[in-house]
């Protein structure tokens, strides 16, 4: 069985839209997922960076983040035919610890736990294929990256892309 | 660079000497590692489950943990010529995760947490060595596995065996 790798952050949680909740009561400003094609978040403002620390430091953020459209059903129908690993880079946000954990129960509680991966460089995981919105974990990946469109990727090139969980379905349709 | 995949409890963390303590206060009891040889835990008392499900539930329990003999200066060194990642099986006890990536910058604070893997099922890494005490690992994993001796894997056959950190350098060394 063929194994798929899944981040979490802007691939199965939208965590853009609950940032942006925070940012826009903190600064007073009304940014929509729209304002930010082509951006990464720091683009954003100056401030941006001690803001968003704070929030990323909060045990709790990650809670309640949004499920990305789709996602569920799709991953419950690749499970049937893949081994689904989810890959996500939570050392660089260790205060999230147990609420990605819980995010992942409560959201996706057909998945199995031992096949969650909290780690750092991706480098290390070992699939057939990786779907993530950062395209510096394909490059010493060994197998099939899928580029996740998310705001700050939208002008890269070269990649592989999916743009929703549709298209997942639609790319594992067709191999 | 070579990539070694390191397990944490019972091979950099001594698990065991932590849990006789609560085990041997709770059951009045006086347990020694020496007792343990050729055991699993579970093999001590029936009553040993809970007890010690309600210590891994702790949050607390593996911030403090002894380290491994030598192991530190023995990381160290391998450091120095190969891509060295923490690989542990936190998801079989989620409560462990702060006291787990605290315990790491604490006790071996040269590593790069990016190189922290929290994982359940360990087929997911790939590395060209795993240095671990539960052999169920190596099935699936590519690379070359190294049992390190643990009183529940003491008669277990059929694979590369390190005794303790120095047989850890030996072996590095050797090759």
């Amino acid at each position: 069985m063929k194994r798929i790798a899944i981040d979490m952050d802007e691939v199965m949680a939208d965590f853009i839209a609950k940032y942006l909740l925070h940012y826009n009561r903190d600064f007073n400003d009304n940014v929509t997922h729209e304002r930010l094609h082509g951006m990464h978040l720091r683009q954003l403002n100056p401030e941006l960076e001690s803001h968003l620390r704070k929030c990323l430091d909060d045990p709790s953020f990650f809670g309640d983040l949004p499920v990305m459209p789709n996602s569920q059903e799709v991953v419950r129908e690749l499970s049937e035919r893949y081994e689904i690993f989810i890959t996500t880079a939570a050392m660089e946000v260790p205060a999230s610890f147990a609420a990605k954990y819980n995010w992942l129960k409560e959201h996706f509680p057909f998945l199995n736990e031992m096949n969650f991966v909290f780690c750092g460089d991706k480098s290390i995981i070992d699939a057939d294929y990786l779907i993530d919105d950062n395209s510096r974990h394909f490059k010493r990946f060994k197998g099939q990256g899928l580029l996740y469109t998310a705001s700050h990727n939208v002008h890269e090139t070269g990649f592989v892309r999916v743009n929703n969980w549709l298209e997942v379905r639609e790319y594992f349709a067709g191999i």
